[in-house]
């Protein structure tokens, strides 16, 4: 049974892993920090780590990480361009992800829909539509834009010269080669994606539906397990999902 | 078989409508008039009327149809204030319809819309969706607007105080009893419009899907033939289906 | 704050139930009662009372309603002609709903799909489609043949006459007047039903989506709290919406 | 501009593609044949054919295009171990597709079918759902089973072992990796396929809509385009699209 480390314990994604490990028969919780309990015993521990903190504490959490040479995942958001030269220089110790979505369903879709971009061509204009619940405060969605994302790559173009959002009144018609994005919100929903390649008379239509937010702490887990045993890097999930790389 | 006359046979709904009657075992085509042709001839010929040309006609079109007693459904658009005061003035004379939109599909969705919003009650959030071919210049389309107007009738509100539409960038949480509105633009759709209802935990959803523009002409024609024998009146595509008409 | 009493409250309705009153700012739990405990007490201190227990107990549980004169709501399935009558004797004497199904969006959505089956008219195909978790063990589900009974009562026709499921292999064209039902199976999905209406060239899709199972607790509260201080009577899921009662 | 000579220019694929090619920019009509017209002529004139007639003409029209050495894609279905045999020493020579599903869409929806079935292994219940107008004589529809091959493929199983259709009445609970199948069927739908794949509280779907039957002469065409200039060989759809061929 790998023992997972949980820093951030008492977040929203914290709690939600620690409810993950304790109904799992594979994996166990190592224990989980907040800000005011002791990292270096807990790296030491576990057999893997995995962090949902806050940045300020990251330089800390990769410091205990290679010290005690236990792999990580880092899940923290709001990362700026020292947090990453931090992770890159671990990565040269210890093996880390550091992804902004867990969700394994989505990064296959993600795959899926880069392929998808690619073999189609800019004859089938890309929509991209999400819903999440009323509590959301902005639009598109991340995980929207990393669907975004995914398709232009598949096209050979940058998504911020392409994309297309709220459209509202007089439009005009829908620009050449145009990545749209459409926002709705109500009620509870968790999260639900569709990326619709719509053609002559035909379109193909990729979609994700969270049922709970749940699946972005199982998907941690299993990042978090697999990077044990791995080679010093830095790795994405699409590599736990064993696609290749979207980094390259 | 009743006799349809087309008035602006030349535009694309005259054509579209002269199509149908031509595939249809029940009704016919008394003829079609377009700029230049003799109108009061085809309004003494026809058993009802299709006006599908342009507001500066309206007048002449209605005094045709007064004069020779026939029925007229009226599809134009941009009808302004003066055109209408016209309209009630023929409706004391011959039966009439007046609408922007003549799918039979659509007018049951605003109905069904309209008795769900009703009995839902402001807890559950109201979303309209929307897609169209990539041609289309503006949004939300006059479809989805119907909808929404269909949506806070039931609610007891106006939709333009609670309408919400074109989300992008930092929105800030939904607003209260909103009516929010998305534009999908791509490929050859002719027309989908999906209304949510979005409560805790569960959502319904009213959908109308057109595989092909068609549908509009054939809601003409059975709305036009609709009106042979009735009461001069102002009837709605409501009444046609025989439900309890929105003007009251 | 309205006091609902639970009977079966140690099954997996009742102790859903038990949650959503935990959980409400309007109703509270006056109790729960479980086979070996005291009814009568529970009737005496309950405002209205929830029975989803078993139907070899339900004689005792509405002679217990009765004699306090208390509402009940009855959600227990497997009922008999004998149930049946005895809920019609309780019902001269205390209000009282009997129903299969307690989710308010399902009663509206067979209360719209009885609508727009008898608008539409027989040309407009019926497809029922229900998607559930991979451990359901029968097909279709009891909604969808709700829905499919609402479909047929809107057009006047018996759903046993119509009913077209489990296409496979040479199945022939579609029979007249149809109503059809396909069945998903799958993941963890709490329910989902979709009513198709599929004329020419167009389609009116009516659809429920269940995020979780708790909505049937939620709307079993509802309807029970509802039920406080109505005249005696049986009463129906449609009348906590204010829908026209299907019974008729 | 490339010449494409149609063979069963009378039959419904035939007179369509020869409606595509009228409206094309890039490709022209070479000239048709149906039963009694001379088939030599035309594989003579044209840069390639597409043939869409009988499987008993198959042989004379390989012999025709052996001899002109023009490219053939073969749309006939119903083809027999002697058809394909014929099939095989003719791409010996000439460059040949032989195809039961001529659309680009569904081509690349099978491959990532494959590919998302290879990914989220057998713990993703499989489901498949397909509707199709009420004339439709069998299910579930021939692309559907397309499809489930490809999802059996991903997981390296076979589909006959696996396959789930026609659910009704008490079906106990889903099949450990079974692949299911749903057909619906109603108004004039002219072809939507789901594959579904449902996993733990998260599903992943992908789809395709045909809007139109005019999708398969299309793809016919462009496939049919491909093929000139290529060296003798059997190509796939996959490989018109640049896919990795599902041959291997």
């Amino acid at each position: 049974m790998a023992r997972i480390g949980i820093i951030g314990s008492g977040g929203r994604m914290g709690r939600a892993i620690a409810d993950v490990l304790a109904a799992s028969d594979e994996h166990a919780c190592a224990g989980g920090v907040d800000r005011d309990t002791v990292l270096t015993d807990l790296a030491g521990h576990a057999d893997a780590l995995a962090d949902f903190s806050a940045p300020d504490a990251l330089v800390a959490n990769l410091a205990a990480a290679r010290e005690a040479r236990t792999p990580i995942l880092i899940g923290t958001t709001g990362l700026t361009g020292e947090h990453h030269a931090a992770i890159e220089e671990a990565a040269a110790v210890i093996p880390v992800i550091q992804t902004g979505n867990t969700s394994l369903g989505v990064t296959l879709l993600a795959h899926l829909v880069g392929e998808a971009a690619a073999r189609l061509g800019p004859d089938w204009d890309v929509e991209i539509l999400e819903m999440h619940h009323r509590m959301k405060v902005d639009a598109p969605s991340g995980t929207a834009l990393l669907l975004g994302e995914a398709a232009a790559r598949g096209r050979g173009v940058e998504l911020g010269d392409k994309r297309e959002s709220g459209r509202d009144g007089h439009t005009g018609r829908r620009g050449e080669g145009a990545i749209g994005f459409a926002a709705l919100r109500g009620g509870t929903v968790a999260g639900e994606h569709s990326v619709i390649f719509a053609g002559e008379q035909e379109r193909l239509v990729l979609s994700h539906c969270a049922e709970s937010r749940a699946i972005f702490a199982r998907g941690a887990v299993r990042g978090t397990a697999w990077l044990i045993g791995k080679p010093p890097g830095r790795y994405t999930m699409e590599d736990v999902l064993g696609l290749p790389s979207l980094r390259a």
